[in-house]
């Protein structure tokens, strides 16, 4: 029985790259890490060890840069929808069919020093990492960005009781518990390129994505951390148009009541142990009506 | 316009579980970190705060533990398809409709202690993870065993030449070149579990599959890491018939040959850099012909 | 010829605890991770088997989070007095003679919600860790405190040149470079709580030795990451009269100019490929004159 | 009141170098990581903003490049004491003072390929690394050599009662327990280089010294981890003539019987969980009667 090659793609990954701004005294920069992937015509440099069809990784990388100053980087969005673009509309011979783009982005304050700042002095600012993947098949794009490693808690308003049980529940129900997650969140947009659409103030709506997610979490009163996950897609999708599909995977970071009997004390939910492993993993998808979900379960 | 709840998953993830046999002094271990997740009748969970379908994470890990007692752990893969039938088959008013179980396994080598061992003494060998995923639906298994962090090298028979050229290629071809990557396998089996095959032998296929992998590395003559894939898929396919395909994701972990030259010295490919990133992903997929590849593309 | 034991200590490793203080809908919370080392009478649990002088780890962890309930945590240096005091105070037989407190402190801002917050809600704020030390031996006290993983950039004004030059000197000089480090600071206080000095301020203490550090990276026009070091203790030393020492880790995280030449563009300091490895490692200690530097150099 | 500058040391941190010795077809490897530091004559790079007396970190670099091509890497101590003493002794201008070098090494196997092997295909073995340090003062050399990510486990053979026990002690005594630990360890050698004694077989030395810290691990009957410690310096001691001191760090990889009662189930020492924080953590250090211990402590 004959064997068969399946899907496969290749191209260079995590290009590290800041680029500054230098118009004025007060530099802008931009720290990203951009992932190149390409799929096509690349069946003889698996089978025949021909690399007549294969454009080397590192001409890959040294796109990403060369483009990083041409046109510079205005949103990681734009970025990746510029690079994916050139790399299936300028493929030589044609061997590349569908290009995918992930970009993580790291963000930075400015340093203030007294009153003022010196305009090219940063500090690397907040725990998350912004991220975006786009692809594009000669015809469409396909947008997902997102959000990693955001780390937020609820001190209270958060219940866990009259769940179903079984022969193996042996657990309290919590009237009043932490509630911690690590957010990663990913949204698809409605943008396609082909349709005569702009499109979207991609650094505003990530602000604003941000944002929403971040007050849905803390307006939720919850009784599950499934429930404030729906809440958190809901909220996204209600104020931003521009997003059609929201998914979140949320790990339960527990916090144990530490039991303060033996020493005579009283632990009115003060004192905690927050736990690194086993963890609760709460996913789900929230979606507009009438579209059907792109963003990967994994 | 309406937003509707789609795709979502639960469970207890990360359990990590030591498990020793004690039938003699010789003893035996397990050592695995197991993964639950169930899909379902989960609705309400996220849309009305009441959990009354919603089984306890906690619970399933409980059951993660009772098992290992009650019915030891013969292999990652057994143990994992225990539990998905399980979770589906037992599920209190029927709400698990499909519970997928991924397990991560460590593996202990025996403390030799002169001319013997205690049959109680173990040290952690090897870099690589055993990995494998089983979901169980109601009606068909789906196994996908693997491993990750296997590190390899070739310091020679490995070329790389002959390749497309865009505007953007500085690339020197290379004729003998340090070929090293760090694999990430998972392969699907042909077992469904509903018409009356047998379970393969977990364990022995793991250690044939690991096997064909290394081998097919090292007596691959490589004109580039994607041949080196195919030749890796190929082989296991050639070799273990209870396997249908096999996905590999090499990055091409860079050695770059030190330039000695402005110091009097020739490299004559004696001595390179050891580069962290930016690094070649080479992905891909090998499957028997008539078949369906089943294992997610990252 | 006999064997001696010699320094040994030993303690529970990272308790993690939440506190909250929930005295009003406001909450307050800290979230550390705390290491208790002890040291004294042991011999005789290394050589005979006995643990009579043993407390055990479990018991050292169980403090902490009684601590935590019974006075609060108001800094981390202030709770790591306590305790560093208690377990050598109240030794069971005096066993204990001295005992080191180590601290890492997680930052949290709180979660804006429209104009105002819910007073129960928080998001992880910043990059680096604080740190602090607090050794008692019965007698003084000696606190060093810290912080960890500060993450800075100057994206100018910096030079490198007129540097030394052996046969391996290869080096191209820098009239204007990228200067980025991650910043580990240590900084040791003249309070020993023997001589009837009250405890510093510890928290703004924190806070302004955190600014002078960042002020002091901005503010220097470079010409050695050795230079910038310098001048961050010394601005310290300039203004935090409780310090008497500093000592500094940096890492010189290499921003490299991409030569974009081959595709006709100049690059004029605009795009940076950021390398992981090697690293340039800069360390130094500034300190009062006429004290005696204690902080240890790693 | 004035500021002095203390100590202060730079260098190039975390050179990879992988050094292929093909003097036949069946070649070898050695996988390093080495890093480089220098103390000397450098208040006024400090202080003035000159770089007059700066060798450039990145000469350091290819010192240790150019000195792999040239003299080869027959062992991690071996080259660590090459490189020290050059840039000691062949410092420009006498700048230099001491040079300290630490190496860790990563360990490979040949990938047997049916009855033999292809010479030069390799797999990553163990788990863990081999590091040195070794200091040069233009007069004497410092050797420390080390091994770390050890990680071991008895399954049975380890008790832990009749501890001292306080008002926070809870803790159960164990009869049967595993006891399982990651060993970081450190041992100094007698060797100094001004006394015409020659070097010590370094790889012989650090395999044997490795395989008596395991088998010390193994053939203890343990009522502490600590006691465990004194065994694993002893044994180290008494086999090892050219080693004069050994420090260990043992954090106490906690493995908790799961209670299994509510399911019907006895745990007879059979499920356990493993857990990742909070951990004991023991210290200590076994040396040579009138040897005074080098080691710093951690």
């Amino acid at each position: 029985m004959a064997h068969v090659l399946g899907q496969n793609q290749y191209g260079k990954a995590e290009n590290r790259i800041v680029r500054v701004r230098r118009d004025s005294t007060r530099h802008e920069i931009k720290d990203l890490n951009v992932s190149v992937s390409l799929r096509g015509e690349f069946d003889d440099v698996h089978l025949t060890g021909s690399n007549a069809n294969c454009l080397p990784t590192d001409s890959t990388k040294n796109t990403v840069y060369a483009f990083a100053k041409k046109y510079g980087i205005e949103s990681a969005e734009g970025f990746a929808l510029l690079l994916a673009r050139h790399f299936v509309e300028h493929s030589e011979r044609g061997v590349v069919r569908s290009a995918r783009i992930r970009v993580e982005e790291y963000t930075w304050d400015r340093i203030r020093s007294g009153p003022t700042d010196t305009g090219h002095s940063f500090v690397r600012s907040g725990q998350e990492v912004r991220t975006t993947e786009a692809v594009y098949d000669g015809d469409r794009f396909r947008v997902i960005s997102g959000l990693r490693d955001l780390v937020v808690m609820n001190t209270t308003d958060s219940e866990f009781w009259g769940y179903l049980k079984d022969r193996y529940t042996t657990l309290q129900e919590a009237y009043d518990r932490i509630l911690a997650t690590q957010v990663t969140a990913r949204w698809a947009f409605d943008f396609h390129g082909n349709d005569g659409r702009r499109q979207p103030e991609w650094n505003q709506s990530y602000q604003e994505v941000r944002r929403h997610l971040l007050e849905a979490f803390a307006d939720t009163y919850s009784y599950s951390l499934q429930q404030t996950l729906h809440a958190m897609g809901t909220r996204v999708l209600d104020h931003r148009p521009e997003v059609d599909e929201v998914r979140l995977e949320l790990p339960n970071k527990h916090h144990f009541l530490v039991d303060l009997a033996p020493f005579g004390l009283k632990n009115e939910n003060e004192v905690y142990f927050a736990a690194d492993r086993m963890y609760g993993l709460i996913e789900g998808t929230v979606h507009r009506e009438g579209t059907t979900p792109v963003i990967p379960v994994s």
